[in-house]
């Protein structure tokens, strides 16, 4: 066995990339759990992330084409499902979607993209070609945004239901079933990228990869916060 | 409603790629089926298809990712499955190995490579990177093979069980497995490529497409024949 200190390390700076960067931390997610945002400039943020949410089993398709074996691919399918879904079971794009409507946008409005800032979608961009072109273990490390999810959506979900009180409830599911996928699917990566990145230079990448992750996450803030006048 | 017409000249041209170029015509596909290859060719054939094999999930998860709808991914995502197997349901590539094993190869044997020709690695990592780089329609109708395979690969069987007595016909599974989804397969491709391939560029593109997928396959054959003393 290689290296139990290294693999705790390991995790002590994936975490601390969180503690740094993690976009709860932005402005915007500040003003967002806070009250503080208008109608309007909520309606922006969930535009400006459906963008993100539709490129989720993208990225993780590219994903699992560059995985090194079928037991891994395996593993790695049900993240395109959980997202696209099934017939009957449709999945967390359409979910995105019902919350798109809770804040009163509609479908043809948000699947225009018309309101999708061009930062947000060169942020996404890098992210979907990231996991097109890189490494599968550091793509797979870039994923660990998951670790630090969970308590943010839910904080957030209380929040909205305390701060927002026309958006109808029923539009949170989507954060309501992602709280425990995501701890799945947190478990799942940092298990792999634990037994695979034994030196320094590949957990060197990990970490990279991670922080990248984050800038895409803040960077969708940033884009979607200038486009809504809440940096004005 | 366009263009029925052209849509039924489509098929035709498609058509028309596997009656000219589609490798069961190759003069080792020929010895195969007339019973003329040594084990120690069978071997070669066997071995230099698996790497084929195991690139079928890794270009399907290409071209999931490159395809435009949550609904084509849905659609998409059991080739991947059907290949990698699931728990209890091991796949494709699992009835390859037992193949391999009825043909007399070892399995360290087999996963090693080592007796991979370098031009079935061309040809294979070729395809790989068409799936990846190329529009999805394109990489769809390259999968229209399918059209053509479950006759040849009937044929292939009842040939193997006449002339090969020494494989046990066990090993033959995946290709009786594989004979009804490859029909499935294929006529949800067509149907894709008939709706979307609308005006003459985007046919011949798909055209092209097919052409070069046979080209893959015939090279395949062609470097094991080279390497295995078949045109020696």
């Amino acid at each position: 066995m290689i290296a139990t200190d290294t693999s705790a390390d390991l995790v002590s700076r994936l975490r601390a990339v969180g503690d740094e960067r993690y976009h709860d931390k932005h402005p915007f997610h500040r003003r967002l759990v806070g009250g503080a945002l208008t109608p309007d400039q909520v309606r922006a943020w969930v535009a400006n992330r459906y963008y993100y949410q539709k490129a989720i089993p993208i990225k993780d398709a590219f994903i699992l084409a560059n995985l090194p074996s079928r037991e891994y691919r395996r593993a790695w399918l049900k993240r395109i499902t959980d997202h696209d879904g099934t017939q009957g079971n449709e999945g967390g794009t359409h979910s995105w979607l019902a919350l798109c409507r809770a804040v009163g946008l509609d479908d043809a409005d948000v699947l225009s993209e018309r309101g999708v800032a061009p930062g947000t979608r060169f942020a996404v961009d890098a992210y979907i070609d990231f996991a097109r072109r890189k490494p599968w273990l550091e793509s797979v490390a870039s994923s660990l945004t998951e670790l630090f999810g969970p308590p943010v959506m839910a904080a957030r979900v209380a929040a909205i239901v305390a701060q927002y009180p026309w958006i109808d409830r029923a539009g949170l599911r989507y954060f309501e079933t992602r709280i425990p996928l995501a701890q799945e699917d947190a478990a799942q990566a940092l298990g792999w990228v634990q037994a695979e990145a034994l030196d320094a230079p590949a957990q060197d990448r990990c970490v990279a990869a991670l922080r990248f992750k984050c800038d895409v996450l803040w960077s969708i803030f940033d884009a979607t916060a200038l486009s809504c006048g809440v940096f004005a």
